[in-house]
């Protein structure tokens, strides 16, 4: 038999008494497995119970939020957080799909972080529908045909994802949850190595992102601003001295080799993805709720648009604004801040904004990420 | 506060009594989720200890295959065999991480099948790193920049996978493991609805896998097979009278609408990765082996070449001839047979085989998708 020893399994050297104890630990965990399916069972007959008692949708972004932050706080270890908590995740996920598989729209095809984003947030078990266009996701959720929608907000390179905004200022949709993806970076180049790379093109943030690998590895190279990273795989693409920073898909888009991967400073560099339903969620402890306003055009305007915010001591997270479509206003905002909508200060604080506002729309209170 | 109505959210509609059979249930769910965090902490500790015990790759498909078998066989409901299974890859896959996290290379970009498929296969601990051609695949596993590799090798429209074919010939490495993904089918039309649409294109083998689909609602509607799904799309983008059945990432490039979704027959339509490695896998009790061999060209040498295999009593799961192009022989033949190679009837008839063969090499044993 040709080759035969190239398949030997590895791991057959071990001496009858590191088999015993393989053997002796390998039984310890089928008890345990054992007894986790045994919970796990009670837990999802738990998860029937709740289903009975309660009308409406079972899934509750505050209860998971806070089951998610209990599993991490109580956690004794070895496995880190993370690790736990995407196996609750998963957990929670089947234990819901006993009635009936959630309905879950994303901005598809299948295979885009927007996938990865709602399996993030909802685990294996939901039907997850591809849309072709985010427009397309907003109507299943406003439709009824998808429970939950899926939808890109704002990039950490490329900035806020302007359509999202708009269909959140106009749709019948609440949003109930927020999930982050991590974001990568990578230098790639038609030259064999860095020493024959002559200029670095990427878009100004993501050279901002990548500072402390070039001072180490790049130090000298010229870095060149370009107006997005596919730009800059594109021109790197066209010329064999050069090099650009960007993601994995431009350097497969453009056939160019990845030189370093993953070279971003900030491990956290993420993508904001909003969950969008019919339905905002309760208060979880530890929430943001999101508005959009208007002020009208005047000096000192947007100013005074925010100060009951800064009066009642809430924290503004996020601030954008972004020219009205609809002709009624120069402006809108789109605002975050920490808390719930039915947290005093933050009920207070929307109070008098909407005394103030133009136009005043709370896009929905949710769970801050919990993984 | 415009549209806060909107945004209440539901469920606060319960009695003090539901109120508080719910809290109960819950309570109940915390205490289990204790208990199960608590077997989760001691199984990682199980799997620090067979670290210290063994040494070599930590990895053991077969014995994943087997707990996962055994989970389903042990699975009390009422969460599905499937739930139960997806859960604990993912408890197996943070067990492993503890030491180091794995590296799996896969065909990127990130967000294809490839990566679908070694998610499932290894749940999401593992450090998943996008290739950008089979070749590189097999290339990072070859180096041992990788542990593992998964590649596509065949697909249920489209047929083998030529070039994993080809490399698993000639590379050194051994197939260790198998992952089905389901494949869908859509109906795409510029056409509003189906009433409209005056031929259906795609491949013969989308046409067949639909058939009950296009009997109940396409009724009488021509069936138009071409080379491919793609190619089908491509005709139905041009011809707003015509329909094609094609995969969603077809729609999304051609900009078709899709009419219908999912209307494959068989809810088993899949497309096959293997996962390749420096070695292959110890018996699970439900294992396949692969391998590759050529006869001489003349009449009746396949035949024989095959003989062994029902001599004895070894079913024979894939048979798959392709143009050899070495030059040493015409063709070389793909097989995939029920058992491991350790398993007396498979090393018996692998015996035979080889001293019939012309050339002869043995791709790995390895469990049968046990998810």
């Amino acid at each position: 038999m040709a080759d035969s020893d190239n398949n030997a399994a590895s791991g057959a050297e071990l001496t009858p008494e590191q088999l015993e104890a393989l053997l002796a630990v390998r039984g310890e965990i089928d008890r345990l497995d054992g007894e986790i399916l045994q919970r796990l069972a009670e837990r999802a007959r738990c998860a029937q119970k709740v289903g009975e008692i309660k009308r409406g949708p079972l899934y509750r972004p505050e209860r998971e939020a806070q089951v998610l932050r209990a599993i991490a706080e109580r956690n004794p270890g070895p496995l880190s957080n993370e690790a736990v908590q995407r196996i609750f995740r998963e957990i929670m996920s089947w234990c819901l799909a006993l009635e009936r598989p959630m309905k879950v729209a994303y901005l598809g095809p299948q295979g885009t972080y927007s996938e990865s984003a709602a399996g993030k947030h909802f685990g294996g078990a939901p039907d997850l529908q591809p849309q072709q266009t985010i427009d397309d996701v907003f109507h299943a959720v406003e439709a009824g045909a998808a429970e939950y929608g899926v939808v890109p907000v704002e990039n950490s390179t490329e900035g806020a994802v302007g359509r999202t905004l708009d269909l959140l200022l106009s749709a019948k949709v609440s949003v109930c949850g927020e999930v982050s993806l991590r974001v990568r970076h990578n230098l790639m180049s038609k030259a064999s190595d860095l020493s024959q790379v002559k200029r670095i093109y990427s878009h100004s943030q993501s050279l901002s992102q990548c500072n402390d690998w070039l001072a180490h590895h790049a130090y000298g190279i010229p870095r060149l601003p370009v107006s997005s990273n596919a730009e800059a795989a594109r021109m790197a693409a066209a010329d064999p001295e050069a090099a650009a920073i960007a993601g994995e898909k431009a350097a497969q888009h453009y056939g160019l080799p990845i030189l370093h991967a993953n070279i971003e400073d900030d491990s956290n560099n993420t993508t904001r993805f909003l969950v969008i339903a019919s339905h905002d969620a309760s208060p979880s402890g530890r929430d943001k709720t999101s508005i959009v306003c208007s002020a009208l055009n005047k000096p000192g305007a947007v100013h005074a648009l925010l100060q009951p915010f800064a009066d009642k001591g809430v924290s503004m997270t996020k601030f954008e604004s972004r020219p009205s479509r609809t002709g009624l206003w120069e402006y809108v905002f789109y605002v975050d801040v920490e808390g719930h909508r039915n947290d005093p200060a933050v009920t207070a604080a929307l109070k008098e904004l909407a005394e103030r506002a133009a136009f005043l729309k709370i896009l929905g209170s949710y769970p801050i990420a919990a993984i």
